[in-house]
């Protein structure tokens, strides 16, 4: 595929721009803020890039769309897309910042920094033994590559790690891996739950009332898409007891908004959206390699199957 | 070696003693308290087990002492010790623990944890991007069994991970190992310095003006032995932001002093000597390990050298 017209919109532009133009290339780039694109704009290009479509999208010219992040559900979830446009997303480090980010609250939790941070406010000496990893069971929801590589990075460090999948395909990393309604047995069993789940219409608030209900007070992680959790059920599930902690990363709406009661839940752990962030160094690093592959007909590692939306 | 005789004391003595009740063995046992032990109990026995001696310890009799702890200061440091006693330390899953303890306050800086748990207190939502452990540089002192663990944990993830140890052998899970004054260059990149030191006559007070002079705003978790930090000294370098901050799980004198500054400096962690906790299950295993071994005569795997006090 020829890509000769680039279009970069949204946060990043700016950033991306600084680096794409050290780099010389023959191919044409337009660096606009959001507000700045006009349908000429559209028109004008073959390539598209930012996190999401801008408002009025038109596919109709554009070849190729490459999503910044991982995640494309503001691209294709409830919307038609263009079958003769390519869809490809970010991947890059995306598994191993994940991976830093839940063992950083695995560790926290089984190293008990809270009960010593306390007991150093009070200046109180009382030993207590941290959990080891290798007596945690972990249960990664979505095994892409992303939380394939979690498993690995979990496996590797003792703990014991299960996967749950749509087709249930077994995959390197996991002790085991269940296709989803198969998972009961090893749900009672997790310590924790990790979900890198895409936005789908299949994955639309599946951790709900009787998800929860199936815990014994396990810790939960999510850092796949906020729309996944039925925020208010989770709440109630942390309040029985059902699911001991709540580490969030993502949010059916965000930024969080002021009101919500997530924010001062005394188990819930809010972060803004950072376990994968885009740094502009590697969304260029990825997007450049992809462009490459595209001119040259390599194959893609990162193209969206618009079926599944992931 | 005959084993027959085999005292038990100290704080995990009733915990040793259900264990090993379990297990029917041939070897008598006496467990006591420490302020219960006499000298006839000292002279009854062919072993003795604890973290450290008793006061007026006497070792005539003893063919084999065996610390729970990794540490054996407490035994040797500044003491004469008798030749042909022999001298083993609790090892087992120390290494580990400690890499997860390194890693677990590694994680919560480079995971910025406390920068978002005081956004979460505001409700305010900005996302920084965490920093990759790919990222850091930590030079290890101590390259024995324990430092040895955390570099292969460190190395797994992603980290570049430096040795220093007296002699400047190379092991693995090391990118290089400097022999001790060979290590000035490193220190300049040194994002964390570990220490796994054992408190020795030529480590006690070794992390001095001197050394923290050299770093450049490095991190300095300490899971070795208190003794051999100058504690004044950490202080200044830090309040010179030399250290940028301490994680300290051993101090000089133990429990922590209640009027030690440490408790209430800003940018130092104190924890309550638990990055190796012995638990009783383990200590147990550990040292019926090292029984078989003696009995059968099999090679030990934890024979202190006394010369070199670890």
């Amino acid at each position: 595929m020829n890509i000769e017209r680039i279009l970069v919109t949204g946060r990043l532009h700016k950033q991306i721009q600084e680096i794409v133009e050290k780099k010389q290339l023959d191919t044409c780039f337009r660096f606009l803020a959001k507000e700045q694109v006009t349908q000429e704009d559209l028109e004008w290009a073959d390539a598209y890039v930012d996190f999401g479509p801008i408002e009025n999208m038109n596919y109709k010219g554009l070849k190729w769309v490459h999503s910044l992040g991982a995640g494309v559900d503001a691209f294709v979830l409830n919307r038609t897309w263009e079958e003769q446009v390519l869809l490809t997303r970010t991947i890059c480090s995306f598994g191993q910042r994940m991976s830093e980010y839940c063992l950083s609250y695995m560790l926290r939790d089984v190293q008990k920094h809270d009960t010593y941070a306390s007991q150093q406010a009070e200046k109180k000496w009382n030993p207590i033994a941290p959990t080891m990893l290798s007596s945690q069971t972990v249960v990664i929801y979505g095994t892409g590559e992303i939380g394939s590589q979690i498993g690995r990075v979990l496996t590797a460090l003792g703990t014991t790690v299960y996967g749950v999948s749509a087709s249930g395909t077994q995959k390197e990393g996991f002790t085991h891996v269940f296709s989803r309604s198969d998972e009961q047995d090893v749900l009672q069993k997790a310590d924790w739950i990790i979900s890198t789940l895409p936005l789908t219409l299949e994955t639309k608030r599946m951790f709900d009332e009787s998800f929860f209900s199936q815990l014994h007070a396990s810790s939960f992680i999510n850092v796949g898409r906020g729309g996944t959790v039925h925020t208010e059920e989770l709440v109630n599930a942390l309040n029985k007891g059902q699911v001991r902690q709540a580490v969030l990363d993502v949010f059916a709406e965000e930024p969080l908004p002021i009101s919500s009661p997530l924010w001062n839940h005394p188990n819930i752990t809010v972060t803004p959206h950072i376990s994968a962030i885009t740094t502009p160094k590697e969304a260029v690093a990825c997007f450049m390699d992809t462009l490459e592959r595209i001119q040259q007909g390599k194959p893609l590692l990162n193209k969206v199957a618009i079926d599944k939306g992931y």
